[in-house]
């Protein structure tokens, strides 16, 4: 189903409840196409998730909320439904997060309503984090900034105003940050497609690099800090995010430019000890031998595709959630903020 | 026109001098289709270097030089040739020398025959030094090393064989490479469409990675070498090559990995003391803006579209030319290979 429906810049909302079904915005086909998939049972969630319709750690979680509640509403066994729900991405931990809690209002006698009330919770929560972290992380960045990010992490990756691209935001209003720089991040270019949608549309001054031009920039420019998101922080501070992001930390470093991580509390896995533990989904070497679907690539050509790198908590200088910002992480300073 | 004609491993030859014209393997094309441009005047050679048919710095050198023959023998002023084709491309310095080396040759009194065989010993003093390039090289590599390369440097960048391509080549016939991987370079994606393809047809065992996921891989892998080419290398070693050179080698020596550069001396310029002397070329925005004809990011977007960059010298442990290797390139150690 299709429809254009025109946006304001508060209402980019890309996961939406309608009381009996769940929106989604497919961000597979952004920006040429604005297609909203109409889920209203919990397996067209689970595609939704597996397929990247959806995308983004906190928007992932949010929409297995809600497809929780779709299984309870048509009486799909709620222990099936989240274990299907569960086994659709494994790095962003944002989804057993959000599965977790609904699983908590199961085991506590919920009915169908009290879990809607439940993932209304979460979705709700998420964007008050989000605008928290954007004022927590603009403050750390001095007036007449240019900044970096990576991937997609603002409406589009949450309930809305986003993650990094919520500090962007909320350094643009603040008038710290007067350039972004995205990188288009191959090989989704979730970057050229997504991120750069919601920058134009905000009216921020922003350009699009290819993924291995951001050192040279970082050299010849006025980069200050880079702002990427986050799929799983362990509890060292170890950092799990779109494959590139370590890349760009390692080159930030070397030229005494800042890096930041936004993202919520619940994407903060404690249970996780470093990086070392977290599982990397590799997908497809298809994504890499065919471009915008035409193949490439030679035939019997091979691919590396890893979707997620880790970056070490030493090159992180910052860690904001909407509890606060940790500099400089270590497990002492992370288990301070997130002991159990 | 186009033409099917197949290749075996030794006859790739991207730049042909058929007595009365040139035909150039249209390299934008592959490796969907092998189309041949048929250059009989100079301004097709122009045009064919100018709109990247022909890339690769040796090449462009190679084919501006048989774009001075076919100059001379239809009567064209040699100065305004000369001049033209200079024009083509400013990064790529092999481009300036083969130039020169025409037009000395010019100002001796050199009629079109003796021009017809000063361009062709430029193209096979090419292929002399890529083979001897690559005995130099790979005896730098251990044996059972995996190792990466960016853009293309192979046949299809030189008059056959390769440079980087070329170390690669003799590394993996004398044992000391089991696995190259190729980072696809955006956004043209030499390495995807052209680095493949020769990796392919020669059966090395080759994986294409996303130009981000290269640091990943240096901490995962095995990876021993990054091997790249060069458009120019200044006076003191620091070397102007594809976008995404320089983070791989800071990449590489965060990774305690090395980094290794190889070009045929046409490449040396020891005229520019230093890379903050290049020219580093800007190409259109619509490259970044769309992927295979097909806009992919949002109108009124802008892109940062640098094609070079420069790697400094004291991120590279060899330069590998056909008069030795340089290790750890200081412009002492520079002047005594390269001194006028």
């Amino acid at each position: 189903m299709t429809s254009n429906i025109s946006f304001t810049h508060d209402t980019i909302r890309a996961v939406q409840w309608h009381g009996d079904h769940l929106r989604l915005l497919d961000q597979r086909l952004l920006p040429a196409e604005e297609k909203w998939i109409e889920c209203r049972d919990e397996a067209s969630v689970f595609h939704a998730i597996k397929d990247l319709a959806v995308r983004g750690a906190p928007a992932i979680g949010i929409a297995a909320a809600w497809g929780v509640v779709l299984a309870a509403k048509s009486g799909q066994p709620l222990d099936q439904a989240l274990a299907h729900l569960r086994s659709a991405r494994p790095t962003a931990v944002n989804l057993m997060w959000a599965l977790d809690r609904m699983k908590a209002r199961i085991a506590a006698g919920a009915d169908a309503a009290a879990l809607e009330r439940e993932a209304q919770a979460i979705q709700d929560e998420d964007l008050a984090a989000n605008r928290h972290m954007g004022e927590l992380g603009a403050a750390l960045i001095a007036p007449g900034s240019a900044v970096m990010t990576h991937c997609n992490t603002g409406s589009l990756a949450t309930s809305g105003y986003g993650t990094a691209l919520g500090v962007i935001r909320a350094g643009v209003a603040a008038g710290r940050i007067n350039q972004v720089y995205a990188g288009e991040t191959r090989p989704w270019q979730q970057g050229a497609r997504l991120t750069m949608w919601e920058l134009v549309r905000d009216g921020i001054p922003a350009k699009l690099i290819a993924d291995s031009a951001a050192s040279y920039l970082m050299k010849a420019g006025d980069v200050k800090w880079v702002i990427v998101g986050a799929d799983r922080i362990a509890a060292n501070g170890d950092t799990a995010n779109k494959i590139g992001t370590y890349q760009l930390a390692i080159a930030a470093r070397h030229h005494g430019v800042k890096f930041m991580v936004v993202a919520p509390s619940s994407t903060v896995d404690m249970a996780t000890v470093s990086g070392d533990d977290i599982e990397i989904e590799l997908r497809d070497a298809a994504e890499l031998l065919s471009v915008a679907g035409r193949r490439t690539v030679v035939d019997g050509a091979e691919a590396w595709n890893p979707v997620f790198d880790v970056t070490p908590a030493d090159l992180i200088d910052a860690i904001v959630t909407e509890r606060g910002v940790i500099e400089n992480p270590t497990t002492e300073r992370m288990r301070a903020v997130f002991a159990a």
